[in-house]
């Protein structure tokens, strides 16, 4: 197989071509930039001196599709669903992994996203790729929406317990927090480092677009709908997704009974781990690596079950759950290319 | 005032070794260790070279009434149990910052504790310094304790809710996260610095012995007595508090009624600051000052209210509440001695 | 004292306004920016909340004079060259943080700030603040030109070698690091969190606008004149300046009589502290003071010294040397509202 | 190849059990520990669960020698010295990540050490490792001394300019800075988060076990012998150490020429990465993976050149060099299983 990225220079792009570089069946042909074609790659990524050989090119479907399969998307809301529909015409397979794609309801995108909605055909076109839980539809897929950082934690954590009717969803709480390399790489005071080291923050208080995503997702295991409560934190470190979520029970349970559940859905998940009970997982334990890992308990007092949850917000969250798509799609074992030990400490 | 102050070797300690060293009516008369004694104070802190001159000392309730009128306990849980009782019988006013004499309930003490109770009388004699809400008791108070770094931003934050019935309290979830000085100065393997730097954790899943305080005060401003979710996170950063609070309103309300009201139940409260609406802090905005900063904000989508309660661990957490109650106590302005800008960045 | 803070949303500023807010002599009347004016303080710095009342103005030095006796000037490179002409007319005194008042050499200045010089005159009457070594000049002065962070670490570690003709100067490595708040608060992809933390940096190499003012002072105390190596780090930290500095000794010493001639100079220096021999000085020792801590060492096997010396550039880097100025000035105790136990942890 | 790996609880093991799990030519076939045998290595490392099926085992050297070709010791100072003559007798090859074989003078060993010296006969069998400059007698070693982390990067820095006679080497200030990973797994006050976070400190001063590690081999490449100025300090963060190091050259030369001799002598070195001139490299740039990046520039002011060399202390300091000599020693392409790009940001 071989990939174009667009959006090389962002965090996104630069871990595809991190991983990429060490992926035995796809090859890296071109990386792309809006802005700064014609500038060598290690320029923007000191870091990979010596191991890429690309200098930027423009961005040009069709001369894309001269050379590669597939083009993987790494750009801000609001350029895939224009590039989109350019790159399926011109016979490329698309993985994005932007937000443009994932909403089904063009108005809810347009609501959350305050940007146009990618064209009807193509959203529906686009099959929402979470790898465990969609690996069938994504195997056909021409257009692969890859799902975001927050999501992919939340509903890989959540599921399992929506799926079997097990929860209220209207008592969902997802307290989420983040990593600094989510916000991406354009400096602002927030990201500056002396206002953020040493410091931890609340952001986009009941407004942050994962929201609607998480919701649509959430209804497609369940027959309930109903809003949830979805809020974000800035942790100061550079990667990893924490989401520690609590929900009442319909009927009282017991953790070793809801730990086996986790078990047995996930036993052929390759990347998701569940953590002996009694345990939970910390972000750094999956540093680097394409796992999600995730701990549970009942509490009694409260009949509330508590599930927790993380990613490396750059691999699962994006690059690597990209990657374990790409896989699928060509139909050879998901962790091709993945198979990392998390990098500890 | 003369002031002796138990455990100075630990941070609390150490912290009002710090304030008290510029407040105007309050002098460090000893400070006390029970394994160090006889070495000198900047031994354990070169922060305070040629500042202290402080020999650690033994610690005997009637050799320190001779020189002091006032004991701050700043002291692991199970020591105050024992040494307050001695303190009160020398006839020294106590503050203690330990855990030990908030729980009226000896059983609920021992039970999330696991250490046996103070005396009943002297528990019974304590009065719960949060000072913000008991400024009255604490005036005349013998016996202060001084309440928990995550009760003190919770009740702060969570209070005027609940004292206006306006919560159903059963639904209240409170996601807590802290910097690692809340674990005390004694390393350990979770605290070291590659394990924690670059992470985020979630420790004591409901099992924080921080609950049954944080339950036992919301039931002093409530009818309604009922288990709440409470669980705690720690954060690779030195200093600092956020409790994020949701729950569920008995009737539909709006932001700014419900800003309105936390204005004016803390126009008085010197260190409680309301952010704006539509703004939040962050933890660092509080650095090494006795604030509390406080956001919040009503979802109309989910009918529940968020707030955003954050503090120094150390100062508003502790000592600095500490000093806030020592000059209560003595009858002068509650800021004395704590009027600091916090330090930013 | 009546003062005025120009670049008051800076981190220099921001200090000056912590620092003065509880110094009992001097009184803050106003805060300035060029291109904030009518914006209220708190909104650049939410941490002040309630207890500034202040509004940014605009930069108009007879309308200043009417209300203050003194201008701080916290402004980046270039600015204050031409407004302290104005302020000087207008009958303000002037302490300058910025770097435009340093250099005697005019062209030097040119050559490594690449900005215009401040006007001759100006210049020759700046007095360099370094406030142990230049008491009494200051005391008189109308102008202060304050030491930078860098030149502030490095001088008070070396001075007394040099001063004492101890070291050959032309061996005399400075091998500085700073925190990241010394970068300013301008945003940059190099203080972007992402990019900054877990990550060491060296820059500026050998060309740092710092090498020519300490090589000027160190010729103030010194017959020999020679260039010196002097390089620059960020350290992932958001305070703190450590300078590690290595030179040959004319003649074999031991430890002990350096140390000896360390305490007996600084002994009347309330704001430096010699730490005990075979103990060295760490940043966060002195984090949110205005100390300068010093360890020291002589290896025989090299012939050389080694003097280690930290501050908090924020303080007496920046804003606590310029009030320490201040103080002097005023002919008060120097200590005088900065007498800060430092934050620790 | 059948590879042991004794000390595996330690962070230099567990970052061998991370490289190996991917190595396509050696496997891993057990993990030692003296004092944790009989439990499961995921209890000690939760971020290898479901990837490492390891319990850990006693060591006995001829019980290894049976499953394995090869040993790696990475264990404290002190222990391999006496494991080693037995790993040997029993037939394994051994490479040694400790100190204890690197030092030929034992009695250099043990007046820097403090510990009993390894047999003389074991240590003059032990090849020094440092794979860029000793690949051929590595090539057919028996023992390999894997050399300590500091003076890896020291060396790859400065050798070329030694090895072609070009600096005073009695000038040449090593100034280092480590992350706090290299103190490794054991708590202690030092290494305790909030001591550490925000902090820099200098260690050990002149006083590193590592001096005369570097001036022996220095002393390999030049006819001077001369002690030279070596100190260390921790940054808080996780992973990577930075040399920068400054000599007086014999003759006066141009930054273009000495950088022309660096790109030469490492042309064929693929983990040794030259930064153009004029950039500098910073630490995270090689995280997580076993490249040595350097920078140098020569100052005319000074006749001084400096040179800047970072590294992964536990990959091309530790870990990653092992596999590296591990490659040499199986004669197979060096980057086989290491060929990482860098983990950033």
């Amino acid at each position: 197989m071989r990939a174009a990225i667009i959006g090389a220079t962002g965090y996104g792009g630069a871990e595809l071509v991190r991983i990429l570089h060490s992926h035995p069946k796809c090859e890296v042909v071109s990386v792309h930039s809006s802005s700064q074609s014609g500038i060598e790659y290690k320029n923007s990524y000191m870091h990979t001196q010596d191991r890429t050989p690309f200098v930027l090119e423009s961005i040009d479907a069709y001369e894309i599709a001269k050379k590669a399969d597939i083009v993987f998307m790494a750009t801000p809301a609001g350029i895939s669903s224009k590039l989109t529909p350019e790159m399926v015409d011109a016979g490329l397979k698309v993985i994005d992994l932007s937000g443009d794609l994932r909403i089904k309801n063009l108005q809810d995108y347009e609501k959350w996203y305050k940007k146009a909605a990618a064209p009807k055909s193509v959203v529906e076109e686009a099959v929402y790729g979470l790898s465990e839980w969609s690996k069938e539809s994504v195997r056909t897929a021409k257009v692969v929406a890859n799902p975001g950082c927050y999501p992919t934690a939340t509903l890989l954590g959540i599921v399992p317990l929506v799926n079997k009717d097990l929860i209220k969803l209207s008592t969902l709480i997802i307290d989420a927090k983040s990593a600094v390399s989510g916000a991406g790489r354009s400096p602002s005071e927030v990201t500056h480092f002396p206002e953020m080291n040493d410091n931890f923050r609340i952001y986009k208080v009941n407004q942050h677009q994962h929201i609607p995503e998480i919701e649509q997702m959430l209804t497609s295991w369940s027959e309930e709908k109903t809003p949830i409560s979805f809020n974000t934190h800035l942790v100061p470190m550079t990667r990893g997704i924490m989401a520690t979520m609590y929900a009442q029970l319909k009927n009282a349970e017991n953790s070793e009974s809801i730990h086996d559940l986790y078990n047995e859905i996930y036993e052929d998940s390759p990347f998701v781990r569940i953590r002996p009970l009694g345990t939970f997982p910390s972000t750094k334990e999956v540093y680097g690596s394409n796992f999600c890992d995730i701990g549970l308990s009942y509490d009694e007092r409260t009949n509330r079950v508590i599930v927790v949850s993380v990613i490396d917000n750059l691999m699962k969250g994006a690059a690597g759950q990209a990657v374990q798509n790409l896989n699928i799609m060509m139909g050879i074992e998901e962790t091709t290319g993945l198979d990392f030990i998390p990098v500890y400490p």
